[in-house]
């Protein structure tokens, strides 16, 4: 696949993005079906980028490209393209040429494709495969989605744990159908339970006749098939794994997680943390109009809900709003301030929580802190908007108003930002889903009810 | 350091959570000043789970905790440990555990420590270290923070491209001096310069007489030493990298970084993304209160000032507004509904950008998807909010106002929130610094002056 004079040239330097030049050749070549040309520019892209390329390109250009490559077609093009793109793209692929490329590819890998296919194109490509093949990838989808089961490989090199280095050296190198890749030689016990593992490197540098159990690494962990892939994902970056066996509710090997499918994964679960904090859905660039419009409805909906509730606050206060015009004018910034400091309290909890820094053993002094931090900066800006409002508007009296409105409402911000996602997780909600808008509405509510409340309180 | 027995029982079971009786046990143990205990508490934890634990602490047990354990204090609790509290543990450990714990570290690791200490925190690790070791770690920190330099280590495998696969596993079982981890040959030419790599595991199942040069990996990427480490975690993420060779301005190989320290790079860009977009800079939850609030002040204080601009446009219409408070009720649903669907804008905008999905070749392709997105939810939303005005008010013509005010401000809303990251790209700033603040005050005072300036026209 990668042809090593030209490998970095398609990508600008250094930054690996894919150059204009390449995207004007590529469009050209299409549009004239010169498949050589095509063929030429893309023979040294990675497949990660050849997906990437696809979804850069508009639609009718990615389809026509397909087929005019489907010949030469590289199955791990497939599973790089963001899930969105491959029913699209497995529907322009003619069934002999996908056939072709679902057979290069790992099992892990097909899993992971099919999950996103409809059942008609599902059933083309485990079609495709060899029997063993197939089995292995319906023995996977067994597995609940979103499960260690579906992340893992079946291929692994497991040897007795009493064996020695010369042993297992000479098995490795007897072997004819050893894994792509692997980095550890799992030790089990006769029952097939793992007990630890030895990676290649030591037992390349370890005199033969020692034994697998002195050199095994310290950092061992099995991965509970069943196990959540967000699990998966915080053991590999917690305990530095390059790959970790899976094993069955009895304790027995069934296969191996690698860190490459751990990384995806990690990938996968702060993008969708950051996306629902900003209310929106799973969408990729490539999606249509309508769908991504359609997505973002819902926390659109639930906002509009949430910014008629502050009206109605608001409307209560209608005859000292009609007598003081300077409290519309005001209003708003008591709500935002509030709206800032809460946005900033949420995201740190929500963060802390998924990456386990927020626990039970600290939250009282993690929410104390907020609430602190809250306090301290409402009192620095009810300081500064008293002065605004006496300065501005001549009327002591209303800058002592939304000084005061603005220590509680930051107060408030500090409370709703982590206590609402500690709250969503308790109830096993995913924190994240808390999003900007119910702390805003929170601390619109309270900044319109405070700031107008005490305005008619005062001045009224 | 691991138990095998009693490894998983100080974490919740399946979430690896430490768990309360461990903190009870841990932090009893260390009022009673209960070495021992202690010691029995910590031995089956990972060292990133004591780092995890003291973090969680309070800053007074978590020092006596260090010096109690000081003895015995491994050195990778300090690389795990957050980087605000790195400083403060290593002013509790006595100068003498320090070297010790220092002395385990690999080099990189002890690069990536003493960036974060004071000059005289940095001296004394420094100074335990063995001359080569220091060496070492001194070269790396001439390379410029931040550069692939910092990451690498410089303890690597290398052998001449023309070799077979006997030879290499002759040399390899002759080295009595391999490094801990490595999962890659590298081939060189005469020159050192890598030509590409072999796996340890097709090194094992090869023939002794097969060339190197015939089983390399198809993904041989070299990473240039001044390279940005943001870009050296894509690079491991886009490629599915496991280690890589690390070259300098002459393409020779100075060391390798592997994918542990690249999955660490990886998390911390997302994270800065994520605290970015909330306006939260670099802090931690070990931080103290006062040093957050300084660090939150910056943003909100922008925040004020642009919460401001909004009132100074409201107020332009007290006239209307005092003839008219429905319009002071109304008002913030249309700047809060643009405030949340820029968000929403922004946010694709910024990750697209971070994952380079968003590039020159589809940029005016997404700013229309979105515009259109805009347009489409605005016209949705206004003529709910125009129902509501009138069902509200009884006035046809006020939700004739807030609708067409409504499709306005999410068509600006969906414009600043993917044009201003983009511009910002453009120019060379992080686009997350473009931050919800900067969206939202389009949204507001464009919601808040179409609104109003409408229902002026109209309604006077």
């Amino acid at each position: 696949m990668l042809d090593e004079r030209a490998e970095n040239e398609p990508l600008k330097d250094g930054d690996y993005t894919l150059s204009d030049e390449l995207f004007d050749l590529v469009e050209q070549a299409v549009e004239q079906g010169d498949t050589e040309t095509l063929a030429r520019a893309l023979a040294p892209l990675h497949p990660a980028d050849i997906a990437d390329l696809l979804e850069q390109l508009d639609p009718e250009t990615r389809q026509r490209l397909v087929s005019l490559q489907a010949g030469d077609f590289d199955g791990e093009i497939l599973s790089e393209l963001d899930e969105g793109l491959r029913e699209e793209v497995v529907d322009a692929l003619p069934r002999k040429a996908l056939a072709h490329a679902v057979r290069e590819l790992e099992t892990d890998d097909v899993v992971d494709l099919v999950e996103d296919l409809d059942e008609a194109q599902k059933e083309a490509v485990l079609g495709a495969l060899d029997a063993p093949d197939r089995v292995a990838v319906e023995h996977s989808l067994t597995y609940p989605e979103g499960s260690a089961g579906r992340l893992m490989q079946r291929e692994f090199v497991a040897v007795p744990e009493h064996w020695n280095v010369g042993q297992t050296i000479d098995f490795l190198r007897a072997q004819d159908d050893l894994p792509e890749q692997f980095y550890h030689v799992i030790l089990v016990d006769p029952r097939m339970r793992p007990t630890g593992y030895v990676t290649l490197g030591r037992l390349m540098s370890a005199p033969r006749k020692t034994a697998l159990r002195d050199i095994t690494e310290d950092s061992f962990r099995t991965i509970p098939v069943l196990q959540d892939e967000a699990e998966v994902a915080y053991a590999f970056n917690q305990y530095h794994l390059i790959s970790a066996p899976v094993v069955d509710q009895d304790g027995r090997l069934v296969g191996v997680i690698t860190i490459d499918d751990a990384v995806d994964i990690m990938e996968e679960e702060t993008e969708e943390d950051i996306m629902r904090l900003a209310g929106v859905g799973e969408e990729s660039l490539s999606d249509r109009v309508s769908e991504i419009a359609l997505s973002r409805l819902p926390w659109l909906g639930v906002n509009l809900l949430t910014a008629i509730l502050a009206s109605l606050v608001i409307a209560q206060f209608d005859t000292v709003i009609a007598r003081y015009v300077a409290l519309a004018v005001l209003m708003p910034i008591v709500a935002s301030m509030g709206g800032n400091a809460g946005t900033q309290s949420l995201t740190v909890a929500v963060r802390a929580l998924a990456t386990k820094d927020l626990t039970a053993n600290n939250v009282w002094r993690v929410i104390r802190r907020e609430v602190l931090v809250g306090l301290l900066n409402g009192a620095v800006f009810a300081v500064v908007m008293g002065a605004v409002g006496v300065l501005w508007f001549g009327a002591p009296m209303l800058g002592v108003v939304i000084g005061a409105a603005m220590v509680v409402n930051l107060f408030v911000a500090a409370l709703a930002g982590i206590g609402i996602p500690v709250l969503l997780e308790k109830l096993g909600v995913d924190p994240a889903l808390a999003s900007g808008t119910f702390v805003t509405t929170v601390t619109d509510v309270v900044g319109f009810f405070v700031f107008l409340g005490l305005a008619s309180l005062v001045l009224l």
